[in-house]
């Protein structure tokens, strides 16, 4: 190369972030101080470098604009005198107050709503993140484990022991299916824990259980499948997701042995939506009779999606082996560490019947490309060590105590109502007798700073009115003076 | 709670995993450790325990099945003569040997295929999973940064952080946009690099520009836009993504000066996706009279969808400002981690049109509610901190020293190719002369070792022959080898 273009590279390598696009060329001879000093000026007006932020260091921003460290020395210190910038040591020099500029108006984050807004009777998809927005002192809304009990400690260390042996070449696009690592490590799982047994590579890795929905309601839409039975009562979420993917959801009853396969049968619906192991919201388990119905429903042809969410999560009763494990052809499985370890990891896996494999894996291909590595590599090494296990026997002696302190909160300040589901799971439901509208209820709580859901939410055809409790988040005084809030609800409505 | 129940919730809450759904009532009394062993014995023989796999403590077997530890460690003592399981201290009770057991075939991973199947005219949209998989001694797969590079002790120090304040609630569901950490660090980031004033409540996070395209295809969809104009030759990818969703893709001619805006405007197509700073895979500019056509024709109503996909990775030129930045109404922009940090990370940013903004955040919210939280806030935490603007430095300066040696070893190895776009990027692209077919040179490449793209998959329309060539991840030794080897592959084609 010409010593010319050697000399351009070599200058533009320290050219860090291209810092506000500032090109020497325009500066008026002798005046560069000046010029940089307003172009800087005008970034800390218009908000190209907020409040907070830093500027680059006089040496480089120097090196990248070519000029000597004096003209951005001088600079900045015309702007240190206007009181915009100050040196902050090793934080660099930082911009502590913009200069007066034309106001640009700018969408404010949306205020929350009222309580009463927050519970109508047909709910849009964004209620979860307007509830979610909604500030309270207790919240009891159900679905999330005991997050204090993340292990912080563990995942670092797995994370660290993931960056000091992961190829350079796993930083790149990889399997759309996931990892490898992790693939074992859930295979493994499911085998141990659910008496699942699954070659790793039919496992797919995806973000939670939502994602999973997604692309079952794509391929099976794709194979003219565009209805799904689902539980009724059965969660909002799930049936709202489904909606929004373009699906159908008829209702299906659930009764006190779970769900009806004979209603499922006459419906005539190709496929159902379940969550056998402890069903959301009511906890119920599917019994011996229902499960052999649903078998034998599957085995005429009848395809089921297994939502398996929060089968580790048992107390006073035996384990429920999946349905995956005796119809893997007619079975679709998904389940997640939402309820394990957190929602927020997004991560979670799929099962699906040999013959939708390929079409699910593309789906998944077109979602994301697949999910993210690092994480999926940590989660393994949790899963093999043994952490998640660890973890999981923790939070299992804290929600035994939670569930015991909610049930005992509901004898004392609602003995009226009747308890569901509390063998298992991070919630459990409450009914109450008369035409209480549990909307209002549940937006009358809100309104004393708790947090619930109206069982309404859950239901799509008239059901005795409720709540929705999660216990497993909260300590066991919050749960009480939750539980008591909800009474007073009650009696001021 | 009955002091009965009390016990069961006692006993439960050690039960780790459900072993193996034991369920002690099944033993036969007086023979529990002959029946617990049978029992281990079946589920090592059938892999739901594989070798290298652990056994429970025998004091958290014992006391999941409420049998005394003596008859576990009986059980244990059994296999362990067996030769099948070992105590390994610490590590605790392994499998080492599986018994026979009725084989169960499980589906081989796909063997890689033969280069020449590699290359088809008209690959499918599962080419680039199939050509990762093949294996080569040298990769010149366009598209990745130094990935050697990747900042490990800085992410890990970020992650240290994070987790060392993060809130326990940010572990539940978050926003679908991301969180304002980091929202607010890609508002920063794409202000001072990318001349990009917005306020951070309008950065959308999502999982790559992949994602990103999928989002914008539902939603431009369901506004009655499924026509989106894309470059020729431009990226394969990109316009098999597009397709996936539905979308048409008719091509628009490439020049010299870019995007040839007159074909655009003639083509009465509404919304055109283009990569101005370096357009794939020719890495031309967008010239200025250019951008002033396509300026002119979105003001007319026209959409852009602006893919600045390596915008940062600029050695010899100045730097080319997003058209996000001159109309915010009309120009979607995507940009993402992949091409600065690693797209194993799967986090990217979109900025969208106000009217098209809660449409998009819907999509996104019904395709996984969100990216993962801790990759944000550690990415967050690095862009704050300064410490991508070193890595992005350094990369550079690797970067030009990569270009520098590919240009230089086709200048000696092939003469007669012709060079585009090596003034940016992390690849550079060649044009041969002559009738050879690209895809057939490719494949005689990749079967002495070397991964190259033929430049026929960018294209929809006939075009000169020639290669798409990363350097950005290999050695200026590996560059030297891998274009000797394309040139060996030319002669004896």
């Amino acid at each position: 190369m010409s010593r010319a273009k050697t000399r351009a590279s070599d200058r533009s390598i320290t050219t860090g972030s291209d810092f506000l696009h500032l090109t020497i060329a325009d500066a008026p001879p002798g005046g560069r101080a000046d010029w940089l000093a307003a172009r800087l000026r005008q970034a800390l007006a218009d908000g190209r470098v907020p409040v907070g932020g830093r500027l680059p260091a006089t040496r480089l921003l120097a090196a990248d604009l070519g000029v000597s460290r004096g003209v951005v020395t001088e600079a900045y210190q015309r702007l240190t005198e206007e009181g915009h910038i100050t040196g902050r040591g090793r934080a660099g020099t930082v911009v502590v107050a913009a200069p007066p500029a034309p106001a640009t108006p700018t969408p404010a984050p949306a205020a929350a709503p009222a309580p009463g807004a927050l519970f109508p009777p047909a709910p849009g998809s964004d209620i979860f993140d307007a509830v979610r927005a909604a500030s309270a002192t207790i919240d009891l809304t159900p679905g999330v484990p005991d997050l204090t009990a993340f292990p912080r400690a563990d995942w670092l260390r797995a994370e660290r022991t993931v960056l000091a042996h992961l190829a350079a070449a796993d930083f790149g696009y990889g399997d759309p299916c996931g990892t490898p690592a992790l693939r074992r490590a859930v295979a493994a799982w499911l085998a141990r824990s659910r008496g699942i047994a699954v070659d790793p590579v039919e496992v797919i890795i995806v973000a939670g259980v939502s994602q999973a929905l997604g692309l079952l309601a794509q391929v099976l839409g794709a194979a003219g499948i565009d209805r799904i039975a689902v539980e009724d009562p059965g969660s909002l979420g799930v049936r709202q997701h489904l909606n929004n993917w373009r699906v159908d959801t008829p209702p299906v009853a659930v009764d006190d042995a779970g769900l009806r396969v004979d209603e499922l049968a006459a419906s005539g619906v190709p496929a159902v939506m379940l969550t056998p192991a402890h069903q959301f919201p009511t906890g119920v388990v599917l019994d011996g009779d229902r499960r052999r119905q649903l078998v034998d429903w599957a085995r005429a042809g009848g395809l089921i999606i297994e939502d398996d969410y929060d089968a580790e999560h048992r107390y006073d009763r035996p384990p429920v082996p999946a349905l995956r494990g005796l119809l893997p052809e007619q079975v679709f499985y998904a389940g997640s560490v939402s309820k394990l370890l957190a929602p927020a990891l997004r991560v979670g896996w799929l099962l699906v019947p040999a013959r939708y494999r390929e079409a699910v894996v593309a789906a998944k291909r077109n979602a994301d490309l697949g999910n993210a590595v690092l994480p999926q590599l940590v989660l393994a090494e949790l899963m093999t060590s043994g952490a998640l296990e660890r973890h999981l026997r923790l939070l299992r002696r804290r929600h035994i105590q939670r569930r015991d302190a909610m049930i005992t909160a509901l004898a004392r300040h609602l003995p009226g109502a009747t308890v569901h589901g509390a063998a298992a799971g991070l919630h459990l439901m409450i009914t109450l007798d008369g035409e209480l509208a549990d909307g209002e209820l549940a937006a009358a709580t809100l309104a004393r700073g708790v947090k619930v859901q109206p069982l309404s939410w859950h239901c799509q055809r008239p059901y005795r009115p409720g709540l929705v409790l999660g216990y497993a988040a909260r300590t066991a005084t919050e749960i009480e003076e939750g539980v008591a809030t909800i009474a007073a609800a009650l009696r001021s409505g």
